[in-house]
């Protein structure tokens, strides 16, 4: 590959990416609505927000369903992040 | 609501975020294999792995884009979460 036609595929699996970031994106919008949902029926059944054993359900379909290329640590390092992120948004709902 | 109508609606939630997350997954290797396709670009080209110029790129196109529920913040933070995770790899991949 010459110079050119290399930078030429970089940009283009750039726009890849780009793309596949807004899809990514939009689930986790739609995700986090599923857990604001989660929050309210927990709130009328007076459950705790936190429960390790969801959790701990949660990792274990990623990561028993990944195929790769990203490894089972990687992609429940990156669902932990999500998992916290959208705790977060609970919390400040209970707060409103 | 009364609780077993509440309980069935928790249940039914949370099978939709487990189907939401395996497509997440899916979408995070396919990017995941993008990367590894820069990779490989960017050994041939000599170009460094960590351009902060390109990273800012990716956190503007999701937050600019991002009409939540998740905040800004939080979708940069999984998104930070992600780019590292897919660094990694792209370091494992230079030293095979």
């Amino acid at each position: 590959m010459n110079p050119e036609s290399a930078l030429k595929a970089l940009r283009e699996c750039r726009d890849r990416i780009d793309v596949l970031d807004l899809r990514i994106l939009a689930l986790l919008n739609e995700r986090t609505r599923i857990v604001e949902e989660i929050g309210r029926i927990k709130q009328e059944l007076a459950m705790p927000i936190y429960e390790p054993k969801r959790e701990d359900e949660v990792f274990r379909n990623v990561t028993e369903n990944n195929r790769g290329p990203l490894t089972a640590e990687g992609v429940k390092r990156v669902f932990e992040r999500i998992i916290d992120e959208m705790r977060n948004v609970q919390r400040l709902r209970m707060l409103e």
